[in-house]
């Protein structure tokens, strides 16, 4: 879990400083705190802004995602750490063209409470919000209780989906309805192999040893649904699979796309292991595969392990993730 | 160092499954080996072919580059293996339409008896090759011994360029004028921080201990030029741009491309953090950057550490790197 840094507190600032060095035909610090971060072209004019925020240590989440046809603008955090209230209202402040701005973001207890202050912010600013929470990680509480399911890879879709929409010129109320749709229709589930570091903790979020994996961990390291050796590629797969499809069954012709998404560490070569067993499954559910995402979607830094999340289709979600969009991570179209 | 996969024997063959039913609109098997990956839509007829191959466990490099306005074919090993030659010349037939083949891969002792040896095989076929070799690690011999240099993340340039002036129709020699005027551009060189795990070896690569790093190590653990005490990250990179700077000097006004690299397990977070460093260096050198690649181009699966790789650019090669590529893992234009 060796880190390439110089001063701990300075790791997000001057990831920042690179990123925006590095890319900015893409994106550009907004406002004073150093913290948040727009698109490099504002979008059109009347367009449905869309903002993002979260802790860093999980690219291209959050902040890799602002771009066109994608998200407009991301209030970003230290590391595994929400972003502040001001901050917040700062990337909505860079978001709003008028036309109102949607909240999307993972359900998280300090995201939660900061947007809503943020919301209040610019209230007075005469800019209107609307929150989706994303929550796909069926891991992280039953179906009964899905409110309190945590928010992880599937934001990458529901991002994808809400973006295009604002795209093509939906009002807010439309932009947000998709967004509640794209979020609804995923699930995702993880296995880690093995820890991050988080700089300024100085030591790896979790203890696990060298021949154990645990199923179901969250992206910050929270507790999963069991731990135990670490099984084969085709057992983790397998096990990821079911839980999914308990989760949310498919049906002969459906349309569904899959992401199989490495937490950091883990390598393309063990994704595409993965992905065998995935579109086996998916096929012998009769589901149609469309666009299958295998790469670094949402990450860990240097966690090992895996994500699995599915998105089920119909016919508006399917032309919203096939419409253009470009980031310096992802590009359709 | 966990992995997820089967049995050792069959992560490539699996690899190999998962990829090309991930992406069957840019990859197919060829041949009867099951290890030759070529275009699945081939060249244009009367199209120069380009074939590379090499050992496993570098995705993207090799056979992610398989591509329009990139490579024809890979042909490939198992993990830090050589393919064999038969391999090789089921490559090369692959990517013959009449025009002949430039092999272009990496100076490694088995590859290029294995690549001569394919040359012979389809010399009777009527098949014409060319060969340049990449040896762009200035860490693995001193300039005046250039030729013993081993190939790393460089050839991605070299695939690029090449790739475009096969694109654009010119004829073999012209092609392989470009992929060695390409090669003789770019200077690499790498740091590792952590080792990684042949799966049929079923240890790590190398021992290091958890406060050191390897100035110069080469992608598949050779040794480099020191062994100490893990630098900061402006440390590091001043040292890997003074480095490959004396190899190759830049003058004012210079362009050149530059790759900051993940070797596997290092995330993008820490890329962006070395690359304020690696930006101003050559801005002070009087250089304007064209294209920073800042990702994972050319990696040892979940290896912790980085490569730097300069492309001095003539306005020939910037023509040739700024126009259109596809594959899954890079696009261009």
């Amino acid at each position: 879990m060796k880190k390439i840094l110089n001063k701990p507190e300075d790791y997000v600032d001057e990831m920042l400083a690179g990123l925006t060095a590095a890319h900015p035909e893409y994106y550009r610090l907004h406002g004073d705190s150093g913290k948040v971060v727009a698109r490099a072209k504002t979008g059109k004019d009347g367009k449905v802004g869309i903002v993002t925020g979260g802790g860093s240590g999980h690219l291209p989440v959050f902040t890799g995602y602002v771009g066109e046809g994608l998200l407009d603008a991301c209030a970003i955090g230290d590391v595994f750490a929400s972003p502040s209230a001001e901050q917040m209202a700062d990337a909505i402040r860079a978001a709003d063209s008028g036309a109102g701005v949607l909240r999307l973001y993972g359900n998280y207890g300090g995201d939660v409470m900061n947007f809503d202050m943020a919301g209040e912010l610019v209230e007075f600013e005469d800019i209107t919000c609307t929150t989706v929470l994303l929550a796909d990680d069926v891991a992280s509480a039953p179906p009964e209780e899905a409110e309190k399911r945590r928010g992880v890879a599937g934001m990458v879709y529901a991002f994808k989906m809400a973006g295009a929409a604002a795209e093509e010129g939906r009002d807010l109320e439309g932009v947000t309805t998709v967004a509640q749709k794209a979020a609804d229709a995923c699930r995702s589930i993880g296995a880690a192999l093995s820890p991050c570091t988080v700089p300024q903790a100085g030591k790896p979020t979790f203890e696990i040893a060298e021949d154990e994996m645990e199923m179901g961990m969250g992206i910050h390291g929270e507790p999963g649904v069991w731990r135990g050796t670490l099984q084969t590629a085709d057992e983790i797969a397998g096990e990821m699979m079911d839980r999914l499809l308990a989760d949310m069954p498919l049906a002969s012709g459906d349309r569904v796309s899959v992401m199989v998404n490495s937490l950091g560490a883990t390598p393309p070569e063990e994704l595409y292991i993965l992905y065998r067993i995935v579109k086996t499954r998916l096929e012998d559910a009769g589901a149609t595969i469309v666009m299958p995402l295998v790469g670094r979607y949402a990450t860990s830094m240097e966690m090992a392990g895996v994500s699995f999340t599915l998105c089920k289709l119909d016919d508006e979600l399917e032309k919203l993730l096939n419409a253009p969009c470009d980031c310096a991570f992802w590009r359709v179209g």
